[in-house]
């Protein structure tokens, strides 16, 4: 007898439950698809040889390799001389899609839109709330040379539209853009990218170590900042726009000390009008001038989202503007910008929060069976209602009538249709409405009709 | 550089492709829902010891191992020694299953009803048409201890619904039942199991090889059956009924030889009339006495179903029903029964055939800009139309309307929304319809309900 368990680092769900990430799931796609971004699903394994071209140590060291029982066997034989394996799996969607649109160059439209939801697989130390396998959910706008800094308008819209539904509290959509961070370090004589870096890097430590320890750094052995240049930084990082109008002054507030401040300046504004034409209600963005995000990757706009009552979430939603997507497989110049949500790690943190509960089954209707002769008339029952839409689940084992209504509340099947010797001889069903515990009669053939309305009526009221 | 390009024996589609396969799991899905199986996802990795309890060489042969960076390492150091790797990929959804019901048994109920549409992986040898990872879409009901036959009859309703709906054409869903199977063989003489099983795979020569050669073979040496069993047996696997009326008359004409036959009958009979019950038309589901699949898993009822005009295809979904399904993991009884579609193979085929065609966009509008100044009302207007339920692209360059328009028809986008100066003033958009190749100009707040109306009819026509 083996024990029957899963791998550590990964989540599975119970059925109740994967219902309600697969609603998530559907929320999200809808939207994508509503944004205009295209499928795409790429193959979990990909060549070693094209997913590791860039990925340095950190990566490489979390790849899960791949190997079949004739490859092992060989490499085996060999006396394990380490070599690497011809397949692994991936571990983010990003490289994937620059294999993708190099590969499929001449056969897309470009600037190319697409989608992607798929599990990626990093072979992370085992911890509470770490992942080995998870689903991202990204979109991303590719271009073919150039690429307009109004699509990275969209993105705010997007993440407003999901996040509205998936209706987990207030939420804001954090912008900066790496042209102005680093024009603005640059003013600061902090002009050399790895001491922005590392600047960076001391600067997100101000929440846990506080204003002091870090401005004693700065101004300390290993960075020599003038303890002006730390207060205009630290005046700079903690910058928050608190309304559209906010946003627009805070960023004619920094003036044009040089090209890449003017630049990304100029690129914010774009952004944050096209985003509010978009519709994006001022209280759902703002400026914040402390985000940065992978440093050697982003290249303009980066957007973060927090959820306002749940800092401790951190990021649900990031991204930011590229200028080269795919360099190591083609020549063209595929500038583009994205933006991902690892939907494993938010389902697990928003339930660990209370925030999303085990989903009601996705089985509206149980028809139950009181008398093994009336099956044919209860399966003729259930074929109406699905035919009518309804998810239907038949009782195919007669039992007492208690033990099916419990069956159904247990399993969360909101409604019950009972098919007795006198609903059969006057054409109607009995309904037992278990959320409300109501009961009622109807015809037969206006079922259906009567419990789609009734269910359209508890998704309105849950809206509410 | 390095050559942009995926492994061997895996599929990877172009959106609008995708979108096409999309909508066929899409298809399957709100099926199975519809009929009450609740979704469940595993990992796409299991332990290689919990994979891999029963299945003997050819199926481990088969399998992917898994391992990350530092496991190799490890591995290579200790010089191959050639033990098996901790993680393996899943080869199929039924052994997940089997784990995932003893590891979670305390917390389903019983019947279990799941769905599973996910990925597998097998390290089959490359060639046209077999894949190194597919998709499986599968449905199972589980029993604790027993499960009534009478869940045997849904398999041919969800089987009927999904591919009326999957629109491929003519198909017939065919039944057996392996204890009316080994009852027959036993009234022939032909008893033992594992004889059984070598009967079978010459008769399954009967298309390839003729009568004759059967025939011949079976009263030869290995076999040596009398020339009466063998005719017997040869007329056996010939039957296939007409209707519903001819398969309960094909079922008497058997007689009850032996206790298996009689079973075997009773079941089919109970099963046949519960499939007409749940709306099945008689002409989509028959008799065919040569479906033996698995001879060693499935023990009773067991379906195949093949497109009539297309039976080279072979079968596209099949499945049945067994005794136990996770002995290796639980001392409870699991009896179950399901059916495996195999999409991405499928979908392959029925492209193969012309049967599915590249899909129109998933975007339904494209909003055009005729002049970068009414980028914000083009946005705001995407914006109604999204909020409106419209899948909506905005070009945010702005270039010659002409190229604009040729790119909507080249992406397969059949709506094209115009606002200049004239619409803005007039607070209307103008309409170019890309498949009736006809334009219409109307109020901009009825726009997104008018196009709802024309894609409404189009599907409607589609299915008609």
């Amino acid at each position: 007898m083996i024990k029957p368990r899963t791998p550590p680092g990964v989540m599975e769900l119970l059925p109740r439950d994967q219902i309600a990430f697969q609603r998530m799931l559907d929320t999200i796609r809808r939207h994508f698809e509503r944004f205009g971004f295209l499928p795409v699903e790429t193959p979990v394994m990909e060549l070693s040889e094209v997913l590791l071209t860039k990925s340095g140590g950190e990566t490489e060291r979390q790849v899960y390799f791949v190997q079949s029982t004739g490859a092992l066997a060989k490499s085996g034989s060999e006396g394990g001389e380490g070599g690497m394996p011809e397949l692994a799996l991936r571990f983010d969607l990003t490289v994937p899609l620059a294999r993708y649109v190099a590969e499929h160059e001449h056969d897309l439209a470009f600037p190319f839109r697409r989608y992607q939801m798929q599990r990626v697989y990093r072979g992370e130390r085992a911890q509470r709330g770490r992942f080995r396998e998870f689903y991202q959910c990204d979109i991303d706008v590719v271009g073919k040379d150039s690429l307009s800094v109004r699509h990275d308008a969209e993105f705010p819209a997007v993440i407003f539209a999901v996040f509205s539904e998936l209706d987990i509290g207030k939420f804001t959509i954090q912008l900066n853009n790496r042209k102005l961070m680093r024009g603005f370090f640059e003013a600061q004589g902090v002009g050399d990218a790895e001491l922005q870096a590392r600047v960076l890097r001391e600067v997100d430590k101000l929440d846990k170590r506080g204003a002091d320890y870090v401005r004693e750094t700065l101004v300390g052995e290993g960075f020599g900042l003038s303890a002006k240049a730390v207060e205009r930084i630290l005046a700079f990082v903690e910058v928050r726009s608190t309304s559209h109008a906010d946003a627009l002054a805070q960023l004619d507030a920094l003036g044009t000390p040089n090209d890449a401040v003017r630049a990304g300046v100029e690129e914010l504004r774009e952004v944050l009008e096209l985003v509010r034409a978009l519709g994006v209600p001022e209280s759902h963005y703002a400026l914040n001038f402390s985000i940065a995000r992978g440093l050697d990757y982003y290249t303009g706009t980066v957007y973060e989202t927090t959820l306002d009552d749940y800092p401790q979430i951190g990021s649900v939603c990031s991204g930011g503007r590229y200028d080269d997507l795919a360099s190591h497989y083609t020549k063209s110049k595929l500038p583009g910008v994205g933006i991902s949500i690892g939907l494993t790690r938010l389902f697990w943190q928003l339930r660990d929060a209370g925030l999303v509960d085990t989903a009601a089954s996705s089985v509206q209707v149980l028809v139950t069976q009181m008398d093994a002769a009336h099956l044919p008339q209860c399966l003729a029952l259930a074929a109406e209602l699905r035919q009518g839409g309804l998810n239907t689940e038949v009782v195919m084992e007669a039992s007492k009538l208690g033990k099916q209504f419990k069956y159904a509340d247990r399993a969360g099947i909101r409604f019950v249709a009972v098919l007795g010797e006198d609903e059969i001889a006057q054409g109607t069903v009995t309904v037992k409405d278990l959320r409300r515990e109501d009961q009622f009669t109807v015809p037969r053939d206006e079922l259906a009709k009567a419990l789609r309305v009734e269910l359209a009526q508890a998704e309105v009221e849950a809206r509410a």
